[in-house]
């Protein structure tokens, strides 16, 4: 990266950065654009916001990644946007979704397919960047490039069979009495402009070109991406593989952006006039704060907001006398997995009865003891696990169950796993606020009508967990239907951590894990979240959409006159 | 019904009632309970609200239903809810929520299809007091009756064919590398009580057994009705109608709860911890008000205003002067049908080019001067009619072209039509306020260019109608695309107003149409408003919903490893 006093080049004007260490210097902007991501043989990160495709950084506060081992700064120099650049995305933003939004599904198939290439072309450089600045291991994040890619080639799969647009096809009856019955038509079109923010947990899959922002290209949407500043050259590197693919698959610029910024920028962007939605993924507050202004704009819009929630692992009396010692190893590895820093860790665990559990409790314990401490993706997160960690402690009638035997060091995060009676967990309710973190509370209910008053003062989950016997099944009846009332996504054994992206994921639920229940992040059907019904009426076959002619050429499964048809 | 002091009976607890005369009486609780609904010779209306089934008025506030045609107050006296019978209202369909939700589609559709079935026997003695209450015709109400219990039967075959539930199957591969893929299944459920507040201007078919109710109960959730202060007796018989049908058909009583109130209860009921979703449809005030609400709850809730629109009507250059005199009779009617009570009153009528215009307004005016003025439905929306038409004919650039030529009685709306140019449109916000009644602005444009501009100025619409010519299109290629960015339901020609319940309908639009774009309220697309996907992982089929077990014994259409299929 350029550095120092740059006067030479009349080409473009000139940009000035503060870096962090209050150096001033100019860079050349025709220059840096001219960078090709893929040909990073030695990285090299410009730090711009992308606006439409084009590098920018007029803004003067500046940002460095920071290796969460280390402690140290990583190379490149990020600059906040500027309000005169979010406008800018924006209006480029709306200006593109006139031709976006009217992309065949093969273009738009070709666009995501392109943009996940383009990922996986960027290599080793892309995982090393990603691990310095998250502190995840290599094979994690290789996974996680994985899934990424798979999503939006999942995405592309969808677009291409079609059906997702869910039209609807009512035929005229000119003769009926006592008036005539229209010819009525509907499908799902795009909403516009969409803002993502990216989650720091996931640098790939659920930032830059992470789920959102897949599902909201998918649908037809512009996307804004707010990059996580926990890894900016993360973002700056996916960000060109998707202005790589817009340009290799001929899709407007103004499409994408990616701004850089903090709390100020995030609400420039929200109540930006043009925004017609936001993704959201990680902590309540921030997610509250987003719902709370884009509900207050003059044109309230819709933020699915995907805050995390304590995941609840019920197990059930006849299974925690019989088996409950043989799951505690695995409970253990998903409450740590990942320094617990997943969204469906397992933050608690909700017992009944009393036969089995000191066995249960000894061999998680012995378990949580043996698994060493691990780095936690940045600062903020590793003081939050402690002081939270801390709170629990101190909180009447928690006992700590085990806590890992390794000392952890300045970073690290050590799995610990606590209990506490029924009855003080339901006097306190801040002992089901989320500790982000490689810890788990055990909720000891002495028999069902216990365990149900804790599930029903439970607040709304991203998932929760059962196990139990077909005698327990028989003994609580009602239990899966009330769980359901309260998750997004039940599980029958196994574990919550690891989201299966497929059409019939379900990674939503009840407020507050998350702002809308009726949708989800995570699978094909994260593709309704930006998108509405419209209907033509009595429409000539020329100037209806392709998906609602009467021939069908997209051939797509379609509702006509109340049944469902694939056309023969 | 009974006045004066009653002391004989001793089964109940006397209610004390305030009436508007200010003179008190009290009457028998038990006595009024047992009048049945079907058998009202002569009315008699109890006045009360109907909290799970059980009458009861336990609040010191009364009103009366008032005859707009002559101001006078109608027989009954009406109590509105307190805070207590709230509470019961909520917690009652908490309760019945368990049961309710688990109930099979037979079930409900049994139960919709017996409320359709009460309401026709309600017979003369419904329309004649809903014509009292509200000054619309005995043809309209009939008709109004009939499209009611047409879309109650509408959701119940919707719940029998089933398929709405949107199962969708992804089936386990135990052996997929690197880890193996999980069976998940997922369906919508009902997200729990509902809160419907009936609108003015449908007494019958958006009001207490209107469409929300129709599809929230279709859904598998509860609703509790604050019913429109406009037509008290109306909904006093329709509430008989579903207490009766649920009672016939087995439905727990707290399904279904009826309060009156004003401003104070709907606010009490829409911040109400067990309520999870609100059905308006009203004023752009009272939406907002009640969205704003549900916004700040500590969990926040769905809220469904559709709020009206002004409906622009588009007449393009060619079809202007070719056709336009043709169009303007039929214009008139639906500007004035109803005195232009309905949402979908085409308040707006954008017109390009110059040739055939004078032509077409004078055809309009023509027309509009010989409707003569109706009663409109209170002198609520009568004075506020007056004063919005005040404001328009007053702001600069707009005149008037023409008023109806009868004089208006105390009570009625006389039709108008008034004009302003583009640039005058363009310069005042204000104009494309909706006045809710029978009148309608002619913006005219000079060309296309000024057409495009009052366009994008347009707030959201739940209609866009387009009246154009084969060489209008041509010279507009990209208009309807625009349009559909604009609203919900495009017209090819035709009139807004009529909203046929259809699965393909779509009776909303971006705000602030409506506060929530990605959703209908009329049409059979109405029930995914109350829902939320659930998901279930690795169950085994004794566990899971009837609706996702492997051998599909609803016989629903599934999205099944990435593709719809009926069973065999």
């Amino acid at each position: 990266m350029p550095s120092g006093s740059w006067n030479a080049c009349t080409a473009c004007k000139w940009i000035e950065i503060k870096k962090h260490n209050n150096r001033r210097l100019h860079f050349c902007f025709t220059f840096l654009v001219s960078v090709k991501l893929p040909n990073y043989a030695v990285m090299k990160l410009h730090g711009q916001n992308s606006i439409a495709g084009q590098l920018s950084a007029l803004g003067h506060t500046h940002f460095q990644g920071i290796n969460p081992q280390t402690g140290a700064p990583l190379e490149g120099d990020f600059a906040f946007a500027t309000k005169n650049e979010i406008d800018h995305a924006l209006t480029a933003a709306q200006e593109a979704f006139r031709t976006y939004r009217r992309t065949t599904p093969q273009q738009r198939a070709d666009f995501l397919k392109s943009i996940g290439a383009q990922i996986t072309a960027l290599g080793a450089t892309l995982i090393e960047r990603a691990m310095a600045e998250t502190g995840l291991p290599q094979a994690r994040l290789e996974g996680e490039r994985g899934r990424t890619v798979g999503q939006l080639n999942k995405f592309a799969e969808t677009l291409l069979e079609g059906s997702w647009v869910q039209a609807r096809i009512d035929t005229a009856q000119p003769d009926r009495q006592p008036v005539p019955k229209p010819d009525v038509r509907s499908m799902y079109m795009p909403l516009g402009p969409v803002a993502v923010f990216g989650a720091s947990n996931f640098p790939l899959a659920f930032s830059v070109a992470g789920g959102d922002t897949a599902s909201a290209l998918a649908a037809g949407c512009p996307v804004i991406v707010k990059a996580h500043p926990s890894h900016p050259g993360t973002s700056e590197l996916v960000v060109g593989a998707i202005n790589a693919a817009a340009k290799e698959t001929g899709i407007p610029a103004g499409v994408f952006s990616m701004v850089h910024g903090g709390a100020e920028e995030s609400k420039y962007l929200v109540r930006h006039r043009e925004l017609k939605a936001v993704g959201f993924t990680g902590s309540f507050r921030a997610g509250r704060t987003l719902f709370d202004l884009a509900a207050g704009r003059p044109e309230p819009i819709p933020v699915y907001a995907e805050m995390g929630s304590v995941n609840p692992v019920i197990i059930l009396p006849d299974f925690l006398k019989t088996k409950g010692s043989e799951l505690a190893p695995g409970l253990c590895g998903s409450i740590t997995l990942g320094v617990g820093q997943f969204c469906t860790n397992p933050g608690l665990v909700l017992t009944a009865g009393k036969t089995g559990l000191p066995q249960f409790l000894e061999v998680l314990g012995k378990n949580i003891q043996e698994t060493p401490p691990g780095t936690m993706l940045n600062s903020g997160i590793e003081s939050a696990y402690l002081t939270g960690l801390d709170r629990l402690e101190n909180t009447s009638g928690v006992t700590v169950v085990a806590k890992s035997q390794t000392g952890a060091n300045p970073g690290q995060g050590a799995p610990a796993v606590l209990q506490v009676p029924a009855a003080a967990f339901l006097d306190d309710n801040s002992l089901q606020e989320e500790v982000f973190g490689p810890s788990s509370l055990v909720v000891t209910s002495q028999d069902a009508d216990e365990l149900y008053q804790v599930i029903g003062q439970l607040h709304g989950q991203l998932t929760a967990t059962v196990y139990g016997t077909e005698k327990d099944f028989k003994n609580f009846p009602d239990l899966i239907d009330y769980l359901a009332q309260k998750a997004g996504r039940l599980l029958f054994g196994g574990f919550p951590t690891g989201v299966e992206v497929c059409d019939a994921m379900v990674h939503g639920g009840p407020y507050p894990a998350t702002t809308d229940a009726r949708s989800t992040s995570v699978g094909t059907a994260a593709i309704f979240r930006f998108v509405r019904p419209v209907a033509f009426q009595n429409f000539p076959e020329t100037l209806l959409p392709e998906e609602l002619k009467e021939d069908n050429p997209r051939r797509i499964w379609r509702m006509e006159n109340g049944h469902w048809h694939l056309p023969e």
